[in-house]
């Protein structure tokens, strides 16, 4: 595996992904204002021409790679490899504007994601992780991505995108965990393990994720020393329930309560 | 009153609380790793360093003027005006490390804001609204702020900073409107406000707030062409009960379910 080509290559494509996208974001005016456009759909739009970018790389740089992508699917390689797309994830937040969306990128072999990258093109911030790298850049500079070391629920910040969290059963197990936790925040969708990444945020718990929502930020949190999986504490890369810690008394704290859901 | 010797003041201070802030901002090492800082909260010392580099531009080019600042309270003037403050607005997204805070600044006179700024240091973005002006700047430039044609509660963007939205009364009140919009999304603070004045946000609702915490807001969400009153359609830059609407109609759907709660 030529690590430093994966990690060229995804950074390229992040960079083409940002061109794709950033003409759309918070383009009212193609929307509200174009007579022809009826029922355009902005974000529908970046989605796919995002994906169709990154997939341009690939097509160009690593032919011999699989693809499995949220807008047009899978394609079969002979690498070993697959690389796994979300080009926006966040679609309601991109809608409203808030700048908490991302380019989600991972490339995986059997076991899971082994490189990945969670871009945020608005701000200009980069977060990536895997092959002995956990690094960030943005607006301010770089930093290297560490979790942090907070090991009691009472102490912990967690997050997650909508307050009903998935089912009533899976709702009601996440609350059972927000109430311990020192701070529950909302509406963060991948930017939310970005932050687990660089320490400020402790937990993220989800449910109802696909692989393609998860297996770039699930890279970027393990190489930065945080742990990602499942309700039950096995592998969630094809996705699911997300349980995303900082650390592994973390982990155990919020997976002893999450476990006993429905 | 010297409008533009108003502008060019707010933006100084914008910028020197930018300055004063983004060493604190996502600064876990400082916190973590000092023995000698026990105790020490980076959103508290930023936010006193913030207000006080602000005060300082106003003792020297506005000392006529009155201040009220959340940190260090009210300082009397003669001008008629009063300058409101919020350093930080949103200090549990400043240590979650979202950068969905902001700085804000309102100058006032006996019937609310005539002139604001909400500034997010971190992005680069400033919003700001009166004296004719209406307009933002942010990493990808420049855009005029007008808020959005959505003239119904089924086709409504909601935002609001916590479910909860303060007593149980008001949250029944907050949901019942919620309940009808087409999307609700949280944890935004004051950066909710900038997007509806942006014309992506329909509605922000919110309970509970502060002088400090409106009326830079109020000013930009007005200078964009939106309505901002309590929840009986009063005024309320003194704080309170807070509905922002993108306009008349919108305003009028969302405050005949509010103004029932108790």
């Amino acid at each position: 595996m030529d690590q430093q080509d994966i990690i060229d290559t995804a950074h390229e494509m992040a960079d083409a992904a940002r061109a794709a996208i950033l003409p759309y974001f918070r383009a009212r005016d193609l929307s509200a204002d174009n007579k022809l456009a009826e029922g355009f759909d902005p974000v529908t739009v970046a989605d796919r021409a995002a994906e169709e970018a990154m997939r341009a790389v690939l097509a160009r740089r690593r032919p011999a790679d699989a693809i499995l992508g949220e807008e047009f699917g899978a394609q079969d390689g002979t690498s070993g490899l697959t690389w796994v797309l979300d080009p926006i994830d966040g679609t309601r937040a991109f809608i409203a504007g808030t700048p908490t969306w991302g380019v989600l990128i991972a490339v995986s072999d059997a076991s899971g994601p082994v490189y990945g990258i969670v871009d945020q093109p608005y701000i200009g911030e980069r977060f990536e992780g895997g092959f002995g790298l956990a690094r960030a850049t943005g607006p301010q500079g770089s930093w290297p991505l560490k979790t942090g070391g907070t090991q009691t629920l009472s102490e912990a910040i967690l997050f997650t995108t909508f307050p009903e969290v998935g089912s009533q059963a899976e709702g009601a197990a996440f609350h059972a965990v927000a109430a311990q936790a020192k701070l529950t925040r909302y509406g963060m969708d991948c930017y939310a393990y970005a932050l687990l990444a660089s320490g400020h945020v402790d937990l993220v718990i989800e449910a109802g994720l696909q692989s393609y929502d998860i297996q770039g930020p699930m890279a970027v949190v393990q190489a930065a020393g945080g742990i990602v999986t499942d309700w039950t504490g096995g592998p969630v890369h094809m996705g699911g329930r997300v349980i995303a810690a900082a650390n592994p008394s973390l982990h155990a704290a919020a997976l002893a309560i999450l476990s006993e859901a429905e």
